[in-house]
């Protein structure tokens, strides 16, 4: 039934398709990707304490424990904004200009799930290619010409 | 990049799908969505107050606000959870069984939403099908065989 | 207060008391118990890195953080469930059929806080046999029988 | 199983009671519950405009929708508080002292359903009648005399 | 106390300022307040149903409830994405820059307060020219010359 | 323009001032900061199993990560209700009798933060220091009189 529906819509397509308030911006994704690519780094960089010193070692688990703490948050976010933009924003049309569509947003949100599992620069570099990737399918579906950049 | 990954599990994927717990159940969304459908009925079926009974009036609007925000956060809940499976247990074998894998879950997601944006019984009850199929992909693809059942 | 309110909504309390939209299933806290139990084994089988290699070590707390987080989390997911039931589901008629309500529903929110506090199988053991008993409580309590299944 | 170790635990059980951390406090659940009084007076006292001023209606419904999101948050957050206490302050040596304890809890968390299901000056005055006396009696666990006070 | 820190940490501040993750965009806040401006503007459009159709007036008020809730939540959004760069970006030494950086992040929160509590195009304004200010103060303090643009 | 309505409300600011519900108290920020002391605390003295037994180090990790992700919570719920008060609370007639107001909050909030990223003593008794001055300012602010007591 969706075909019909969407076939009925498909020319009003572009001034329905953006309720409820039609503010979408991939900007919020690639936002949390960035602080999961950081923290990684972050992760991969910190030193452990060396003795037995108990102070050091309860700084050094704070630290590692936030960091980890903090990358699941931003990653599960990143995923979050993906999905939005996936549900919400692209409509059939929209996947006859971009076949790969689905692709896209299912390996983006699954190299969210792999930034969470891992420490690995690769898949957080992964998500920021993904997720420029989804900056120019969403910025072209709408004619514009909205410049790639980063915050960190 | 996924490809050339995801061909190198793909013996050992049912080892490795089910990090970190393993434990998936359509049941989830299920319970959600029949939420979603009673909820849709009680709207429908409320009658509003005749008359300028102030009390009336604020325990009118008292149970419709409620419904209407209980409608959404539970549309939300059962497209979370649909999205779950989507992102973190189908793999790309699974498709190769489910062509329509990409599909079914988009057409269910976009469901969740028409239920919150609309006051409708086929949006929910096509929300409540589209959950059945996802039951039986899911735990077809798991060789087991789950009744399904509804709660209400 | 309570008791005069109850007796004059005791015959019709089967029609009332699954406002706001009746839909309630024992299954919710059943799957994140099971997401408990697996999580606690994975913590248990978790093998600590020999040797300094801080890659290793990195991959070793990213992992063994977000069981425990991921724990704490379905545990407490697992005792809001429960007293949703208790507080929403379950009324004074019910207690009369179910003496050992509350003993019941305070020893599985008491497993719920033990199942964070400790990496205890038998814990998490503990939480899957009081929520079996909750299931067969609350289907008895609907003269339904509706079998008792786990998803891992 | 829990009769046991509750037996075992009972000499030693004030200084395990209090972990985590130790900080409980009834006034969370008070201040909530002030909100909820209030909010339910102030859905009661606002005034329906007249006339078909659009702006007005939709200054009426934004305050109104408002007011009830706001009881029902701050009502779900009452209970969520209490059952802090009961699940995890509370213990059986205590239930020995209060015998009257869970009804106590029930009828207050029962209490914050029914402030979130209607409109109701009287509901809003039981919950703080009750947390008033889950106060007394949290404090009175612990031989520690600190008045009650209310913010509004 | 915090003044001594302050001085010895102001030469390594631009190093440590941006622990932990270093990734702040005042995009973030931006496109929440453009959620709020967009939604303010469609419930000032919206029709209520005229007659007494009983279908039309659930569907009227299941929008305007959305619209209103969405609001609230956006406007929300606005001001933790505010106050994380005010309480955790800024430090004492961009206060000398800034010496109105208080002032306009206390208006600027007011104002997310003021576009949750009425439907105004003048206050969603506001907010909206209190974030290009933010945008400024901030790409300013760190040299970088950013282009302020709208997804909306 | 915030100034300009500023000074035309000054005269009923102690009306309007309290909208939506008017209950706030800074008990709520003090509660949680006990808990961000009583935790830092319990890190420090926390024991590092020695030896190699597996099922010590799975408890003590477990004991560790959920004491830091506590502590984290608790400081960020601190924060929220600090900024509450800031935000919502004090209007500008109060910094006139408070001048100090802005920078107050701005530490108070910062310390949350210190708590956070440090196992520091000392930074959980600033916090306490400061929400101790917040309390007084805010009872001040109401020419009431309410005694400072502590939870644990």
């Amino acid at each position: 039934m969706f075909d019909k529906l969407n076939k009925l819509n498909f020319e009003t397509a572009e001034a329905h398709c953006d309720g409820p308030c039609g503010v979408y911006d991939p900007a919020q994704a690639r936002i949390e990707a960035e602080s999961v690519l950081q923290l990684t780094k972050k992760i991969l960089d910190l030193k452990r304490p060396e003795g037995d010193d108990a102070k050091a070692h309860a700084a050094y688990q704070n630290t590692l424990t936030r960091f980890i703490a903090i990358k699941e948050e931003r990653a599960e976010m990143a995923k979050h904004h993906l999905l939005v933009l996936w549900t919400d924003y692209f409509k059939p049309q929209h996947l006859e200009k971009y076949p790969d569509l689905h692709e896209t947003f299912w390996n983006a949100a699954k190299a969210c799930s792999s930034c969470k599992q891992e420490v690995s620069l690769e898949h957080a570099q992964e998500l920021m290619d993904a997720i420029k990737k989804v900056h120019e399918m969403f910025w072209g579906s709408k004619d514009k010409d909205v410049a790639w950049y980063t915050a960190s």
